[in-house]
């Protein structure tokens, strides 16, 4: 554990029952998914009026631990530690944060490792196909059960920030703000496209098994190589350039064989590896098909006429070099939202990480957050802070 | 067969031995390779003093028929049938072509799918690695066998134009035209890293068994996979949001299932699948290997060094949209050629068609190779047409 940069130390996570059998999610596919656990963390202090709670979406692979350590012994901290804490962008001497597994995950929130009540089984790939609108709505009975009606801000980056749009458009009345990183309003052909790869190598590892998984191997070979795609489309070509280059691994010189040679060939086999021990692979199967369903035009015919409910000011920021989730795609957020007089702030910030600056770049990411975090705070009316 | 677009008709594949047993081929790693096979087709007439002939070379998953059909119920011609043939950019009428498939290829040359002749059994990975240049070398012995002394022009694509690339260092004296098409001096990062994913895919496919699978089942999920990745990069995001967008395959709405639901989702499995009937798994490996290994200033610490021994002039072309082998990667071979004060005629199409365009923009491309060419064979000199 390292607490020299104003961690908030340990943290635990927490599990609330947001839906039972009997009263079930209604899913966007038409089915019911009951019960529900969502597995969730708060960091801060709810004030008197619950008026400075900010709700934190994952992305992808993320989860519910976005700060602090759940032990001394933790060598890293939640995947937004740097942006959450006493002092920072989610200054948590100011703020409540609250931040929760989506369904279909696995790390804590119902999903395909569940157990499906009907068979007293895992559901696999049986598990009903979860959309982002559905995650939101998860998300919106975590804060009834929590007996929060208003949000300070929902904000979030990549899968994050798709929840965070949905956020303002299924519930207008309940944020205040929303902030929305390295995202788009619709997954493009070629997102669609590198999910598609990605399940697929999974579904070429002979462990995989169609999802039956749980009591044998894991299709750890398969889920490595989606993660090597995933990554790839994580980072610039100029910042694998400039981290990497044709470095070898150790040898001086070519070997002329398949081995890990190349530096970039062992970094990413390794990040494969590490991720198919903490990630489930059917998990990964509904995540990214929830991914690939998102496009808050599908059911209007335009961005323009969806955003017309929103009542939030918006915070969108992009990253120049991200071409996963491209500034353009920003930019087509931010002039929809311009189109209904929304309040909204965008910056494209400079930086060679590609779509990971979300995660890297969170000095000037922080700037903008915290200044649009206290405008929105402090512009509450009185009646509300009472 | 559709010969009304100028087709040169009927072609059939030649096969000459360049190596024997005795007589190998000393590879790059050190290895020696022999007997070797190479698979190649001519077009066109060869001239009394052999100076009408210009060598095509293919791409990754290419082979020797790169023009005309091999029977009269044959759909599909060659593969740069449009730009080979009488009237065309590479004119029949005139020159007399030469395309053979590279050593570690799986179309007729000597490869992992041949028969190692010490084992009696297919090499598979026991080939040993060869690299661009041991793929140029084996053609030069393939123009030594046929009795050709010199060519007018070296021409070809993506890793056919690194293999141009090659030629014009290797065998400076021998080629008076380079034609390199959307290709780069040297893998970057990312085209390493596609690569990797490429092979691990495969390596995931249970029917893989380390290379040793010829007498089973293939491989053909995982190189489907391996395929659908390298089709995403061969295409631009632009031109799949064009051509696909987010366009379902057969249902009205969204079914809510892990099957083929989206366009392009359908489009790369059946690209996938089509590729994995003919190319070989072990071919895949070996020839993405010598690309990996090609960094033109890998020897000599950079390119301009590297090419102080060119000789011939040049021509390099690139496309807006590619991002595989961007017009980045083809001015860096320019200003390097620039350098050496090699005559070089560059241009930079703009192009949706992202990499793919070397095959797609025959037009465009045409009018540049077809000038080009046109010079060259006009500034022959009298004592060398003699």
């Amino acid at each position: 554990m390292n607490t020299t940069n104003n961690s908030i130390g340990i943290v635990t996570v927490k599990t609330a029952q947001i839906c039972t059998a009997e009263d079930p999610l209604l899913l966007d596919s038409g089915e019911q998914l009951g019960p529900i656990d969502i597995a969730y963390e708060t960091y801060g202090t709810l004030n008197a009026d619950k008026s400075n709670v900010i709700l934190i979406n994952h992305a992808l692979t993320g989860d519910a631990h976005a700060a602090g350590y759940y032990s001394d012994t933790d060598e890293k901290p939640g995947w937004w530690d740097t942006m959450i804490g006493p002092g920072k962008a989610f200054d948590t001497n100011k703020y409540y944060l609250i931040c929760s597994n989506v369904i279909g995950g696995c790390k804590g929130s119902t999903g395909p490792m569940s157990i499906n009540p009907k068979t007293s089984k895992p559901w696999g790939l049986t598990f009903p196909i979860v959309t982002i609108r559905d995650m939101v709505h998860a998300q919106k009975k975590l804060l009834d059960h929590l007996g929060i009606t208003r949000l300070l801000a929902v904000a979030g980056g990549s899968m994050g920030g798709m929840q965070v749009l949905q956020w303002a458009v299924s519930y207008p009345e309940t944020v205040r703000l929303i902030i929305a990183i390295a995202t788009t309003s619709t997954l493009s052909t070629q997102n669609i496209a590198f999910n598609l790869v990605g399940r697929q190598a999974i579904f070429t590892d002979p462990n995989f098994k169609n999802g039956e998984y749980y009591n044998n191997a894991i299709p750890e070979h398969g889920l490595a190589v989606a993660r090597m795609i995933g990554h790839i489309t994580y980072l610039s070509e100029k910042g694998m350039r400039d981290k990497f280059g044709r470095r070898l691994q150790t040898a001086q010189d070519y070997t002329f064989n398949f081995g890990q040679e190349f530096e970039i060939e062992s970094y990413l086999q390794y990040q494969g590896k590490r991720f198919s021990e903490r990630f489930d692979a059917n998990s990964y199967f509904y995540v990214t098909k929830a991914m690939d369903y998102f496009d808050l035009a599908h059911e209007t015919g335009s961005l323009e006429t969806t955003f017309a409910q929103v009542k939030s000011n918006a915070l969108i920021i992009s990253f120049t070099s991200d071409w996963l989730f491209s500034p353009e795609q920003s930019k087509d957020i931010v002039r929809a939202l311009i189109y209904n007089k929304i309040p909204v702030s965008y910056c494209n910030i400079y930086s060679p990480y590609g779509h990971d600056a979300f995660l890297l770049e969170a000095e000037q990411i922080s700037r903008l957050i915290s200044g649009a975090l206290y405008n929105t705070f402090r512009d509450i009316p009185n009646q509300e802070a009472d």
